[in-house]
């Protein structure tokens, strides 16, 4: 059976939703929260719109040790703070896929705009943070969470970026797990400096046209990639 | 009769490749380059690939004054030059549609990372530069230049940045004249600050792809927004 995945933060919007697509197709998850009671709130909730969820609800640092691959969903005020909490908890050989977008908003500014971050991206903050051993991959900035919460049909790409393409390929089998998600190589961790401002660029999008919007990469060949 | 647009810079991939499509619908166009010989003879190669095209080559300061909506489409090395020579040759009221990107191959380095910007982006710095009246709207990072001057379909999107819709939607009716071009509304100018990375991030997808990929923004609603 495979391994379950650790959401960090999966109570907020982005991990709800993920959690919701890949509970739907069958993959084992971990909702991890600061807060043990709203973790399994949530699991609970995933299993009353999901029937037969195989999710549970347990504090962060232990919901970090319950799998290789971790995705990491806190809002970037937080990605800190959770990251050093989690310094015991994460061990060499586990991937943590960043998905936090460092925007103003963190700070009461605005959503459209982004704060400077002295390693480059969030991604490469979360890169430095990590134990020795653990390895920081950067994907799911531009896909709408209350899209992925809702019923609808997905039909997007999922951009990751990732020092070594060994690693990118095993979180992209997770994100095409969720129908309508095709993961796209955008090449090495730093460019996870670009990658995450397609949030801003988005939500930019968004407030004028009213929509959930997200990207298509166009062109590529047809031959899977990550074969 | 349309207005001719002048393209600084039009000798270069992007100009050039624009400037073909747009020949090809019947535009009237202005090839506009350092040297009055090389925009004689691209002006030349358009007329010799597009029957019929209505185009002239001049050096960029008299090409600028042609038409009310200008194109910048010269490497981002040349780009402040380029502007301190147009400062008698545009006038208030004309718009400036920036397309330069502040790659580091500018400088040598790598065409996949950006230079930072005082203004914040290649578009922000022609802003500073361009005479009072006239107003800059970013746009084309991410379409293939070699795509352009080919002949295969186009189908992707163009986003536009700048400060009014107004000015906006003349400039999206004019990336619409070619045939498989959309242009989405990506907010104020300062946005040009994410939208221009999208080139290093394409080129960083492109040479793990060996594809000349674009960009389309899906989940907009289907009512035209720019009417």
């Amino acid at each position: 059976m495979a391994d379950p995945i650790p959401i960090i933060g999966g109570t907020g919007a982005l991990g709800y939703g993920l959690a919701v697509r890949w509970a739907r197709g069958g993959q084992a998850l971990v909702i991890g929260s600061r807060d043990a009671g709203r973790a399994q709130e949530a699991a609970d909730r995933i299993r009353s719109e999901v029937e037969g969820a195989r999710v549970e609800g347990l504090p962060n640092a232990e919901a970090a040790g319950r799998g290789p691959i971790v995705f990491l969903t806190v809002p970037f005020r937080a990605q800190s703070e959770t990251l050093t909490n989690l310094k015991e908890a994460l061990s060499a050989g586990q991937l943590l896929v960043d998905c936090t977008v460092p925007v103003a908003a963190a700070i009461s500014g605005k959503a459209t705009r982004t704060l400077g971050v002295w390693q480059g991206s969030a991604a490469q903050q979360a890169a430095e943070m990590v134990p020795e051993g653990v390895t920081v991959i950067s994907a799911l900035h531009s896909v709408s969470a209350p899209k992925l919460a809702g019923r609808g049909e997905l039909d997007e790409d999922v951009l990751v970026c990732g020092d070594r393409k060994a690693d990118k390929r095993r979180v992209a089998a997770l994100i095409e797990q969720i129908d309508g998600l095709r993961a796209v190589n955008a090449g090495s961790l730093e460019m996870a400096r670009i990658v995450e401002t397609l949030t801003p660029m988005l939500i930019a999008i968004n407030s004028r046209y009213k929509s959930h919007a997200g990207v298509k990469i166009i062109d590529l060949p047809d031959a899977h990639h990550w074969a």
